[in-house]
């Protein structure tokens, strides 16, 4: 067994810390000596963004903040920072914010500091997205990479409870999917099994205590290397899945995900018992000594959903078993050639069987 | 219990594949679109460097390549480099080379892509050492960080085993020290504790197999790993012993390292449960469910050691009963106030008396 693999680990600097959003933002705006600043927030974080920028000298306010990032918004963003001469942007939101100003970032190369609000995780990587004519353009560049991310987890205590384990469960999708992702390496690996450990975690935590913020820290940090992960090992099989249910059928996003997870884990752990019982651990097994570690990380992660308000089929999200044959169809023509178990029709129509009826899963091994 | 912290994660490629050096540098420097390559190693290595560089065309060699970088070495090496317009340093060999390839960087901003052929880890930090009348300087600055490095581990299959060990025992180490030194934060922890899991396999199948690339795989891994954790974390109680061990008292660097760092965990490892226990897990423990991490963590150590060539106690390095005083004095003065015990003339003095005279340390939880 040897190992190869091409690692490429991005510039960023991480400032952590509960109630510091403000101070740390100043910190920064003046470490990095920049003069005109440009603030993006939505016109509902306005208030919040203002109370984070008290301390820095904003240029200019930029609040036209619309998901998906229209190339007009974008257009409209980068001619405000012309106008300013802006030499910094500061973004303080949720994934559509931060994804306007990796807009303006691409075309200027200005920097970004971003300031999250959500567990979207593109703060944390140097990956764009551009929707024109209903249709979203996504791209990879250096210059979208923010420089530096401030985290700070009493931003996020009003998120609802019900959305923030959505969300962090798919963030859990995509630490347990860079486990056998295309680019999968020992690098990112490392960093997806940190994320679920502290995802797993913090979901209890903030299902139970919604404004505590151990729970709701654990979680910031779990999703910031999901998306870190990910963003290096790119889409496994669990995503490919996702997309053409998402895609084709129209589920929704954040559900599909968590009820999909569980079923893709139990296809391919078995085929890397190493890995998964690595990820059974980060999830809190107990000790496995002797015993089958992919269906410990089954277990483990049936445990973590158990206590968790989450869907459990697809048949609640409006898949049928009519869908299945296209599904499997899709799901065989768009699988990465890295999973580790080859897909076959038996297989994908076995998986998404089981996560229509949310039948449990056991590891095939 | 909340978390803050600030991390800087800094920008590196790794190409990683046994056998694949001379390949993976000759794709890295027509990726980069460098023209006139410098190529730096020692006599001793310039026959494995250029097989090495077998498909870049160097502009220029470089082999005045002399342990720690007097600063008349790195001037020689500039004034080369400048009368070649070289746009690319690629340097292959150890610690020396690579820090000769870093000062040169460090005063033109050439870009390096290194070559490892040791365990050193220099090629993963971004901290620069010259060498002028017999005071060595040290500094950190982005620019003598390599942009991408080549790992190859066939170019270590020759290291004898006895250093191999002492290198990968000093980098296991740093992972450890990683835990609890002055900038420690959960990043650094996740990686440091990935090298320790890589060292912990690797050593004893280098041992075994000097020429296995299975195990020289893994310590190369791992002392990469411990090197990016260590740049990052800093220097904890443990490097602030040996220092004063090999600078007071004149010990020998990596045989030092390995014996006090069993007496360093058994002082911290009580004090920092979670990590304990999860060292233990790295280091390949049994589960420990419901026993003492800070045990299971010392006996992992201790069992990893039993299959290894290395010393048990200072007494065999020449430290004598009656230095400990004065190393204690010195140690209490070095001590980073970051350690989770706080350090006490009475806990150093038995920490220094139990290595010297090799006692087994026992957790002091």
């Amino acid at each position: 067994m040897t190992m190869a693999f091409e690692h490429t680990t991005l510039a960023q600097r991480v400032l952590f810390g509960a109630g510091r959003a403000a101070e740390d933002l100043a910190g920064e705006v003046r470490r990095r000596a920049a003069g005109r600043v440009m603030a993006i927030a939505s016109p509902s974080e306005r208030h919040l963004a203002e109370q984070v920028c008290r301390d820095v000298d904003v240029a200019v306010w930029f609040d036209d903040v619309v998901q998906h990032v229209p190339v007009e918004k974008a257009e409209a963003a980068r001619t405000v920072a012309a106008a300013h001469d802006v030499e910094l942007l500061v973004c303080v939101g949720g994934g559509s914010t931060t994804g306007l100003a990796k807009a303006v970032a691409l075309t200027t190369g200005i920097p970004i500091v971003a300031v999250p609000t959500t567990y979207a995780g593109s703060e944390a990587t140097d990956v764009w997205g551009l929707t024109e004519a209903r249709t979203k353009t996504t791209g990879v560049d250096g210059r979208v990479l923010p420089a530096t991310v401030v985290y700070d987890a009493t931003l996020t205590v009003s998120l609802p409870v019900e959305l923030s384990v959505a969300s962090g469960l798919n963030s859990l999708a995509h630490c347990v999917d860079s486990l056998w992702a295309p680019r999968t390496d020992p690098i990112n690996q490392a960093l997806a099994l940190e994320g679920a450990r502290a995802l797993a975690r913090a979901l209890p935590a903030v299902a139970a205590d919604p404004t505590g913020l151990a729970g709701r820290e654990q979680a910031l940090y779990g999703c910031y290397l999901a998306a870190v992960a990910f963003a290096s090992a790119g889409s496994g099989l669990h995503h490919k899945i996702c997309h053409v249910l998402g895609g084709t059928f129209d589920l929704p996003h954040a559900p599909t995900h968590a009820t999909v997870l569980p079923h893709v884990l139990a296809l391919n752990a078995p085929a890397v018992p190493e890995l998964a019982g690595r990820l059974a651990a980060a999830l809190g097994s107990p000790a496995i000594d002797g015993g089958d570690p992919a269906a410990a990380a089954g277990a483990a992660l049936g445990r973590l959903y158990a206590g968790l308000p989450t869907p459990s089929r697809l048949a609640d999200l409006g898949f049928t078993e009519a869908d299945v044959p296209e599904a499997t169809a899709r799901v065989l023509a768009a699988a990465p050639p890295s999973n580790p178990v080859p897909v076959t029709d038996t297989n994908i129509t076995s998986l998404l069987t089981d996560a229509l009826t949310g039948a449990i899963p056991a590891p095939a091994g």
